[in-house]
């Protein structure tokens, strides 16, 4: 048996994507409307200020196309605030005009493929300070404002003939160093997390991109594709894209 | 690592797929029948009279079989146009009585195998009028009137024999310029719109053609699959056919 | 790249699969089951009417098991009159009572594998009058009275070791001439309908088998799948089996 | 080609697989409720009567999961029958609070593999009355009373290296004899009826096994997935498994 | 052919994942949220206080993201009992404000991969007691309190090239040792519950893994992804996670 990477968690990660029912909003009273973008935005508000607190951040984003309309990304320390938060929203009175279409459930990860001597040592390693604000950065991630995401979950491909998880530790090392190549080459324009929804949910991990040009987005997971650790061991799930926009926007949003 | 081609993008593009509801159709009143055929009428005029001002284009479709009945096509200069699009139908009193059933979101794009001068001199490149005006045909395309319509969405395949992306730029370029030979066969008869919907939805890119004669349609996609860049490389998703028709035959159209 | 066949194309297929609400059905007062009875009989009996006149063919059949209730196959020169057909059901009040669960769009098809001098020499090729009237059957096909149907699209194999549209145009002519002798054995029992979806629907064919005996659809689809063009090649659909009746029965039928 | 087998049919086979509106039912009237159990308690005993004429047979099963609540199992000489039972359930009080989830048509067959002499030299082949008995018992099945069900559908894989459909016939007669020396240890314990749905249902067979002790049903099932009939060329749809009661015990069902 | 490990079955096992209706928990008056409270509660505390009796156990989980919020896990000894406890929650007034999703039927399971002593020679094998009390707890598995949740159902591959079960029992029983090693890596940490699902449900078996950590959970599913048994030849369906909390909870826990 092939070697695991040692692995760092942070904080656990709900994606959960919503349509509005359109028929319901158009046809509800004033009053109505009014209450269920209080109340929405109140509630997604308090969720959002945790970010100053270093208690985890949320955010909210629309979503272009028929699979969702409105996406909400919690990060926690901890599953049991995620499934507080998540039943949470059905007490307020923009649920009734909200199914919830699909969902995402991991933890952000470092694994050793990024530095043997952070694994091998702990927290003692004698690391330099930007690898560990760089690991800090992933495993409790801030979500930029007012810039385009992209969502999809993925696995590692155990084909026949090209399978990760019976290559060598240093085999998916290499692989995974030239993944962060391409990565790097989008620094500045495209921030990545990356977590594991290994025994959590159907795919091995859930990858967030955020970018202000959704053209970078589209240029970052193309030029990977080429990538040996894609294109020969992705696999890839439904692609979401959209934009966050602050809840104090709901009303005009739901205006259309 | 292979080389992944340079890629210029242009205007982005969503395509909608709707069913009428009718059994609300047919117990509607008059009166909420006509406010749905004119809000429905004069939204997407609004949307298709941008086309002169070369801001984009947007078309209807009628669609054959139970995927869908009514196809809209949108190209913007930004995918925000195109979220405010989508929620702009759902005001319209024709909402009410269609449902969302399948959508496409992806961003027009040429790429290097076109062209390498292109690509390589930017801008300035002594390329011919001819490739210029073709390139700018394929970034910013005007849909054609009263037409067939298919739409499909396709990847290229990652198997463990023939992986697409896996192979030197020169060996995609030269399939793609066999594929090419095919397509210019049908140089009058058939025009083609390829989106890149790589980080954006399900399947790598859209396909969007459009013909006088649906034979035509037929005879393209069938002879390109004899060619190996299909052959060998093309995964299809969902076929749809249909034929563009004014919003101002709305009415005629839901009359049956 | 290996060549296509030439192919001839005839008149456009619809088929169409709908569930009865059976719910809605036993509680509606009389009155209203039987003007779905009467409309839903005078749609079909105008559209079957045509068969005479050389214009196309329409047949209502019933279908067993949950995909569908009943299944109704339209022939007509073009698509538009497809779509015509299509909405006009939605405006009768048998529609009220039925959902479409599925339907295919294809267009009847003959190719160069049956007979090269018919498509190297175009109308005037010195080929005998039966296969012309071959030909022509298959082109613009009558559906037989009180039969047995079976439905069920296919595409042939992209496979990474057994891929159609990469044999030689001999090698794919020699299948399909094995496949046509198995078909042959059934001469007189089962009438076969081929037509293709490329670029118009999921799969790349769709498969109507006619028969009055159903053991005979079963024999037939058996033993071709031993027949390398199927074993090797065939990718198949859903299946559907039913059996045609006449409008006028719709009452029976509905009755229970 | 590779030879087909010869076949015979006997009874056609339908399995409908249907949930229980449990909202519905719980808020029902006595009055409502007590005509649906009557109803459907008439409506299946008499199919279950038939059985004594040699015309078929028709049993009520409960199932596990979610899936469904209830499964029945008919077997008659002719489609025609099937398509009447089906039908004629639709029009008793029960069928409001059911919803059919599933079904499954095919015609009981035995095929050469299990003997030669009978297939070549027809009824009037030389081979013993036990043999006689045993087909005649596979094309006429008796469903046994108050025993465990499990039904799947299954088809013969065609993949690209393994392909039942390219093996020869004797290959196919060698792997049968196993898979039936299997089904041998367990006679007395586990009853099969295996019927093809080619032509007529998604996958090639469905295959309903009974047995007083389910975990016979499981052992069976084990046991054979080692069989190289199975573990090389099986390929399996979805399980279901249940328990028949008698129609008079339907209303102790739906009181939980 | 290879030959199948022997196997001990203890008792079955109903996963049932269910859905909350928030709209309809929202607007049902207090009165009927309280019955509903109430119903649910006692009916699940009933099925609870059956682990004292070591006829089974019950439990109740909340579930992450939309796939689920509820989870109830049964242990009885007879698929009866299950099909009884099934059917009993349709009746209480809590079912009303819910939906089954998903559900899985399976039997716990050990097999000769464990030991070939205790099953060569049964009961009165000359194996120590450890063995025979861990048998024994897998076969009657207790829930425990307070613990997170992680369950999917698996198969074993049965590829063209990696085919499990082709193996010989050896090779098996070799690769099941070394699955073994990682599990125990986790004693203390995380408990496995077994159960085959063959004949049964729609994959092989359902596995069910307790502890006080979630990232134990994706730790040692991670980690086992990399044993052969698992990355050669492991198949799995969807992931759910969650959390145990008492019935008596159940009102904190609607209420957000």
């Amino acid at each position: 048996m092939v070697e695991a990477p040692a692995t760092e968690e942070g904080w656990f990660a709900l994606h959960e994507f919503r349509s509005i029912d359109w028929d319901a909003w158009r046809n509800a009273p004033d009053r109505r409307r009014e209450r269920a973008v209080e109340e929405g935005r109140s509630y997604l508000q308090h969720r959002e200020a945790l970010a100053t607190a270093d208690a985890g951040d949320s955010a909210l984003f629309s979503v272009l196309g028929h699979k969702a309309d409105l996406l909400t990304i919690h990060f926690r320390p901890t599953l049991d605030e995620l499934s507080t938060i998540e039943r949470g929203f059905e007490n307020t009175a923009l649920a009734e005009f909200t199914t919830t279409e699909s969902s995402y459930v991991s933890v952000t990860e470092v694994s050793g493929y990024v530095s043997d001597a952070y694994f091998e040592d702990g927290e003692d390693a004698d690391i330099d300070e930007g690898l560990r604000r760089y690991i800090e950065g992933k495993l409790k991630p801030e979500i930029p404002d007012d810039e385009y995401v992209s969502f999809y979950p993925m696995s590692k491909r155990r084909g026949e003939e090209y399978n990760w998880y019976d290559l060598s530790f240093e085999e998916r090392a290499d692989l995974m160093s030239g993944h962060g190549d391409v990565g790097r080459e989008y620094a500045g324009k495209i921030k990545q997390v990356i977590a594991s929804s290994v025994g959590f949910d159907d795919h091995e991990w859930g990858v967030t991109l955020f970018g202000s040009d959704p053209t970078d987005i589209k240029d970052i997971v193309y030029e990977m594709r080429f990538d040996e650790a894609s294109s020969r061991y992705g696999e890839f799930g439904q692609f979401y894209v959209g934009r966050r926009f602050p809840p104090s926007d709901l009303g005009a949003y739901l205006a259309g």
